[in-house]
C-alpha cells in the first residue's frame, strides 16, 4: 500500500543523545538515567529528520520540543537548508523553540495569513514527507494519542508551492 | 506518487446541502444565500465521507462542524456501521456533535487513555484514509491553514488495531 510507515504517539521517553551526537566522540555508555537502545516513534521521527542531506521544510504550528530543536540545528549546522514556517500566535508560547533556531540562522517565516497555522509536516531533501496530527511539542510527543504517515515521493513541487503559497507563509517577519 | 490527494484549508464556505439531501426531493434551485455548484475542499470531504456504504470509523479530537455532523448521521441512517472515538475532554466544548450523534444511536466512545486523544482521522468502508492536522470544527474549516491526505489502501486490520488498541479507544462510557 501506499503507507509505508505510520508513526503512533505517545511513546516513553528513551535517550536519543546517539542520534543528535553522531560523530561526537561519546563515553561507551550514556550516563544519562533514561532507557536506552529502544526504538520508539520518536526515534524513528528523529532518524527520518536527520536523514536529511539537502533540504528541511518545516510548517509546524506549535514547536517547542527540544530533541527535535537540536535535529534541526545539528541539520543546519551541516549545512542542510532549513526552512520553517510557523504560526503567529504559538511562536511566543513558554518554550518555543523558534527564537532559538531563529539565532542560530535558520530561516524562519511566520504565518499571519489565517487565524491558525495548523499544519504539522516536515518535507526532508523533497522527497519524505512526515505529516500528521502531532505538534512538536514534548506533551504531544509522550502523552498524547497522535499519529504521522511518511509517504516518500518526489515532493519538490508540493515543497515550492507550500512555502510560496497561501499554504505556507505570505510573511517574512525579522 | 502514494499521495493521490491533498485537501488544503481552509475554504471558503459554500453550500452544501445538494450533498447532504441527496435523493430528497429539492427545489430546482436552492434559496440560501452561499455559492453554489464550487468544488472545495471541504466539499471533497463530504464526498470521500458520503462515499460510504458498509463502516465509518472516526478518531476525531474535536467534532462540532454541523455539515459533518449531517453527513455522519445521513450515513447512520443508511445503515452504515458508525463507530466514534473522541477525546474527553473535548467531547463537552461549546458546539461539539457529540451527543448529537449519540442520541442518534452512534457507537460513541471517549477516550481516557492520554492527555489528548488527538488523531483526526476517518476510515471509509476500511478502505479510504483521511488523516490530516483538520480538526472536525467550523474554524479550522474557514479560517485555520490545514492539510488532509486520502490515502487509499486496506485498512481493515489498522482499523481494527485503532478501534481495539491504545491508538483508539479504551472506555466506553454511557
Ligand atoms: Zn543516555
Ligand atoms: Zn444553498
Amino acid at each position: 500500500g501506499p503507507l509505508k510507515e505510520v508513526l503512533f504517539f505517545p511513546v516513553d521517553i528513551t535517550c536519543v543523545e546517539h542520534l543528535l551526537r553522531a560523530g561526537e566522540a561519546l563515553p561507551n555508555s550514556c550516563p544519562c538515567p533514561l532507557p536506552h537502545g529502544q526504538e520508539t516513534s520518536f526515534t524513528r521521527l528523529l532518524r527520518h529528520l536527520l536523514s536529511a542531506s539537502t533540504s528541511l521544510d518545516l510548517c509546524i504550528f506549535a514547536f517547542s520540543n527540544q530533541s527535535l530543536s537540536r535535529a534541526v540545528l545539528l541539520l543546519q549546522a551541516r549545512g542542510v537548508v532549513v526552512r520553517v514556517v510557523t504560526d503567529t500566535s504559538y511562536m511566543a508560547i513558554s518554550g518555543s523553540q523558534i527564537s532559538t533556531l531563529r539565532r542560530a540562522g535558520v530561516n524562519v517565516r511566520h504565518d499571519m495569513g489565517a487565524v491558525y497555522m495548523h499544519h504539522k509536516f516536515a518535507v526532508v531533501d523533497g522527497r519524505l514527507l512526515i505529516t500528521g496530527s502531532l505538534n512538536w511539542t514534548t506533551t504531544a510527543i509522550q502523552c498524547n494519542k497522535e499519529n504521522m504517515l511518511c509517504p516518500e515521493q518526489n515532493f519538490h513541487q508540493a515543497e515550492h508551492d507550500l512555502w510560496r503559497s497561501r499554504h505556507g507563509g505570505e510573511q517574512v517577519l525579522e
